[in-house]
């Protein structure tokens, strides 16, 4: 007789920043555009014209999340897209944090010449910096609200004053060259307020594939004295902008996860908070880790940690075994598994990059399971370092 | 006491080149991607890494409808990105034929110098015309295989040839200049047979939305010469020549979609041209009415005619009440609501254009509403020329 024995590993998901579930209330807002609603919203007939409808109270309801009008977003196929299209706004000098995401480091490289500004230890700004580099020549100024590695939050505020000060200086000098602040607000969104009037800033980009909404689904919102220049030329269904049939479905979509992560973020922000105290209090118990970046200006779903003398590779793929998924800075998806740039960028050393875990909670995340992953992470690093001798 | 009369309305879809529901085979397998495998794919823990094989799967199912490898193969965001980073691979001159697509216009306007090559009033590309424009300079050739407002299907094999007679001789005189030849076959995919060796392309455009896979979908095949400049610049997940993270369902809904509509291709074409036929028929019974294209050259699907001394937008929303839906060039959905610039090039009036009905069947057909559309079409026709006395 043979038996057969079976292990069941629950799964634990620690790496939101990387990608979301599509939650059930987006699938339900979307579904009746597949194959019913299915219209091309440019078509002339009564139920195609409905679909336009839908689409465009869709673009409202995510207008009123960052406090704009629908017809200041440009919907894009994500925020790489919507990143392209800001960097079309100008032709002239570029300021961007030296942590930013690999689209805006494209984006900048490609359109001639740039300055990288400084950041902190922390991974902060340098608005000393900014300030230092501000010149008559810059034209944009581009900074993630909430950075990807570490989840820390920039002073989009002082920024944006950095910004408006030197806006004045050429209004009264008689200078004719605008100046535009530009923010990715992806890992952002349903974390912390991305109102547009708030952060100070003349276009952002949001991705609703980090946000529990669809992928391959982005928006630029683009204040109305921005002028852009198209990076998709055709029909130009999205104010001129933007060509391709418009995304029903997906705008519909996103607009749904948008609501919702608005709706739940105060309480989504302490529950997160709580947790984050569980899995940083267990991660405290690992002899050797650092902590990265700021816990009172890092989005509250973040645990970003260096652990010396360990290979954080081989932690993951030993936690992958137990079923918890993590990331590390060693083998990057924003940088197609190389080492992370912004780590880089902060000082680390590659043996520190070879051993930096990125832990991000969100809604798959109970205080159980993450009680549960963190005992996990902690007998995982303990087993590499015995290995390690 | 009330009565309520309750008016029972069927629809009648007969604009499938304008758009298409998704098959239930398609949302069937695209579902799992959006809340259980909705995993980075660039992530390194199994589970994404799983999601990442079934990604590079299902490009390769793609690759096999067209006779290519998953490699030569780029998905995006939907045939106009698609089209934007075919021309892409050039920075010379380029001709386009006189009945394009906006996308293909659009880029082609972008790019510099291009010319126009004349189609014959049957909307058929002119071979001898395009012969006449080939010279040295000519980097592009771009002809959609089929049409959008005609559904003329144009002779790729003897456009091929000529594009490969300017390079054997560009080989033979020692010039260094390459020629590429890209066809955009969003309209012909599960139609008319899309192998890109016996079209003999270099590129080739498909779209999902036109065959009843998602919305925002397309792929871009680029033969393995052709060296192409990204549009949209970041992470670079596709090949290093589009960035974004990877559309996993959209991609698995795609190649569902094209494997479906290429099994069931024979059958199909055989119905729709049975279908064709009723329409066709009961047309041409409308005093005055001129069919476009000549039915051999034209995809199975199109009844596209010209009704003079009609105005179509009329009779469009006339039938709209009843419930049937099709198109006009009067107000077409490729030129933003203004007239077709398709019909104009191939020579016909403002008057014709506005009297222009575009008729396009597909899956939502069937041999009793397509009668029953016929009737509804030419009572609305009629009841038009009646008000016009």
């Amino acid at each position: 007789m043979k038996s057969v024995t079976l292990v069941l590993v629950e799964m634990i998901y620690l790496d939101h920043a990387a990608a979301t579930p599509m939650s059930e209330r987006v699938v339900v807002a979307m579904t009746p555009f597949f194959a019913v609603d299915f219209y091309n919203p440019s078509a002339a007939y009564l139920p195609a014209v409905e679909v336009k409808r839908k689409y465009e109270e869709a673009k409202s309801e995510l207008g009123r999340v960052i406090g704009a009008k629908g017809s200041e977003i440009v919907m894009t196929a994500g925020a790489t897209e919507s990143i392209n299209l800001a960097f079309s706004a100008v032709a002239g000098k570029v300021l961007i944090s030296e942590i930013e995401h690999a689209a805006v480091m494209g984006a900048a490289k490609r359109g001639g010449e740039f300055e990288v500004v400084k950041v902190g230890k922390d991974g902060v700004l340098d608005v000393e910096d900014l300030k230092g580099k501000m010149s008559p020549e810059v034209e944009l100024v581009s900074v993630a609200l909430a950075n990807g590695e570490m989840g820390v939050i920039q002073p989009m505020t002082e920024i944006s004053r950095v910004v408006k000060e030197e806006r004045v200086r050429r209004l009264r000098e008689g200078e004719k060259r605008s100046i535009w602040l530009h923010s990715d607000a992806s890992q952002a969104l349903g974390l912390v307020d991305v109102g547009v009037a708030r952060l100070g800033v003349d276009m952002l980009t949001l991705n609703a594939a980090k946000a529990y909404g669809p992928k391959q689904m982005g928006l630029l919102y683009v204040g109305s004295e921005v002028r852009l220049t198209p990076v998709v030329v055709g029909g130009g269904q999205e104010l001129g902008l933007r060509s391709g049939t418009e995304n029903v479905a997906g705008t519909i979509g996103f607009a749904e996860a948008a609501k919702e992560a608005y709706a739940k973020m105060a309480g989504e922000r302490k529950r997160l908070e709580g947790l984050r105290r569980i899995l940083r209090g267990k991660m405290e118990e690992v002899e050797g880790a650092r902590f990265l970046g700021n816990e009172k200006k890092q989005l509250v779903n973040f645990v970003s940690m260096v652990v010396s003398g360990v290979d954080a590779e081989r932690v993951l793929f030993a936690l992958d075994n137990k079923g918890v998924m993590v990331a590390t800075g060693a083998a990057c998806a924003a940088n197609k598994g190389g080492k992370s740039l912004a780590l880089g960028a902060l000082g680390l050393t590659d043996e520190e990059i070879a051993g930096s875990l990125r832990l991000t909670l969100g809604r798959l995340n109970t205080e159980e399971n993450v009680r549960r992953a963190g005992e996990l992470i902690v007998e995982a690093i303990e087993a590499e370092r015995r290995r390690n001798g």
